[in-house]
């Protein structure tokens, strides 16, 4: 049986999908993706996702040239999430900022990191 | 408003934890959180989550060991995801492995990648 058929996609077929920055380590945003999404990313190894809201595939950085080059894949032990690891051009989040985690949670605010910048 | 109620929480009342390593950066699992296991992450600073197939809050640790101390709480720039830095003591995974994500996506096949052991 093909791998993807034994990924534990949810009701709506989608797993979440955490991207991880190769130069860095940093966890740079996370999105979705269903089998195909999957399938797309794995053939062109451009980071390729659902989104949920438009209900339609979204290849990161097609319209912003901020593009994921996807250099690893990997599953975890209950086959219900992915990691990718990825060479990202430019900000991965759509506010501008490198990683879409630029935020902390600090004595019940939401501060800016300045090292996530 | 509290930070918490900004948060979008999805129809089941959750958002996926993203959990990475404070030592070393790796990305160790991805679990959820309900409003209420977030506000006892931060109120205890032991990252506290909500197990779906139980249905019941999963202080991580309280049973194997291996738990997790929470050194920082990120927002992404949407709020409906949680990134957690953690002190991890022993193997983030029950099956025994420091980290979930154990296996990469190769060729079709799922391979352990003897670098994240």
């Amino acid at each position: 049986m093909d791998v993807l058929d034994q990924i534990k996609w949810n009701e709506a077929g989608l797993v979440p999908a955490v991207v991880q920055d190769a130069e860095n380590g940093q966890v740079l945003m996370v999105a979705w993706m269903n089998r195909e999404s999957l399938q797309r990313t794995v053939d062109t190894g451009r980071a390729t996702y659902w989104s949920r809201s438009r209900q339609s595939f979204w290849v990161k950085g097609e319209t912003s040239g901020h593009t994921q080059t996807v250099r690893n894949i990997a599953l975890d032990c209950d086959l219900d999430t992915v990691l990718l690891t990825v060479d990202q051009v430019g900000a991965a989040c759509h506010e501008g900022y490198r990683t879409c985690f630029f935020r902390d949670l600090v004595g019940g605010s939401l501060v800016v990191n300045s090292e996530r910048l």
